[in-house]
């Protein structure tokens, strides 16, 4: 792999690469073709090349890339031979769905505990996992060996609880809260906030 | 409104700032900078006024933007104006959470109908919203006059139903289904996946 500075736009699509050719390994293909990619991803064909030099992955001309090896790179770039242990705050209808969703472990994400500061929802197990008391958030993070943490609680706690997380030594942040939170530069943090995904749609169906 | 092309990042980003200042209105702030304004979100000031200078927005030196009026502008700009329906397919966890959310009314978009191929959950109604036969799609999208479409139905059935969904003539999509689909250029598609955010969260952690 090449010591340059991967640009952050690479860095984006290269879980979304990743994705569709676990998807073509599956479908039992071995080798594809940047021009198949792009066809498959809507990126052009030219831009994939030129984001997998970073990783020193180079097509053979007529033969395109190995799947095989190309899965192994890309999860050896993204981490995803590490196993993560993840939370989640706030057990209402969105992080109930994901408690019960189970969808992240072939991304080598478990969730390992559930935390709310309802007392009705406290002490309840779903799918398996507790909901702890958010009080307790430090013990278990340390207990547990947590690493990142979703956030589904309302707009109006968030930047509450991600302070909390923060004082906690969590590592990551999938925030789910439709609002901005801020975390110190260290922290890594994910927004992902539906409401502002409708507004960029919004934008393109007003203005096309 | 300046009538020059509008970068991509910029619209990306006119979203953030539209969800800040609306916050900042409710806590009874009248005018701000684009400093205050670039603590709040993360993003750096001088960004921010390259940004709304491109609608047309002079913050006065001093004194800052006005935030009435800066929450009017980029209304217009987004289409929040205008109320738009919204359907979901997939009754699964996600799509049941995100019937029980009705959070998104306040960016205009209304859930009006959802779709499931599942006898069982045909037929059902979640917070008033009727379960709707898949192979009613072309009929209520036409009948209740219906512009986006949210997806969460296995990635396996996903390119199908979105298929099925341009086939009705819907405007948007916003898709959940944890694989990359394709749709024709006039379509406006955002995905929204959990796992590559996870993957993208996994590189930083690993190189960091």
């Amino acid at each position: 792999m090449k010591k340059e500075k991967i640009p952050q736009p690479t860095i984006e699509r290269l879980p979304i690469y990743y994705r569709c050719i676990l998807q073509m390994k599956a479908e039992g293909i071995r080798t594809v073709s940047s021009e198949e990619l792009g066809r498959r991803i809507g990126v052009n064909s030219a831009q994939i090349r030129k984001d997998l030099t970073y990783f020193g992955e180079f097509g053979r001309r007529g033969i395109g890339y190995e799947i095989e090896s190309l899965i192994e790179d890309i999860m050896r770039i993204l981490g995803v031979t590490q196993e993560r242990r993840m939370l989640i705050v706030g057990v209402g209808n969105l992080g109930t769905a994901l408690l019960r969703h189970r969808g992240f472990s072939k991304e080598q994400f478990h969730i390992v505990a559930a935390f709310d500061s309802d007392p009705e929802k406290i002490g309840q197990e779903i799918e398996e996992i507790s909901v702890y008391d958010l009080r307790l958030l430090d013990t278990i993070i340390k207990e547990k060996d947590i690493e990142v943490a979703v956030v589904t609680v309302p707009a109006k706690d968030a930047q509450r609880v991600v302070n909390q997380l923060v004082g906690c030594d969590i590592k990551g942040i999938l925030n789910f809260a439709p609002t901005q939170v801020t975390v110190p530069e260290n922290i890594k943090l994910r927004n992902v906030d539906l409401g502002v995904e409708l507004l960029r749609l919004s934008y393109h169906l007003t203005n096309s």
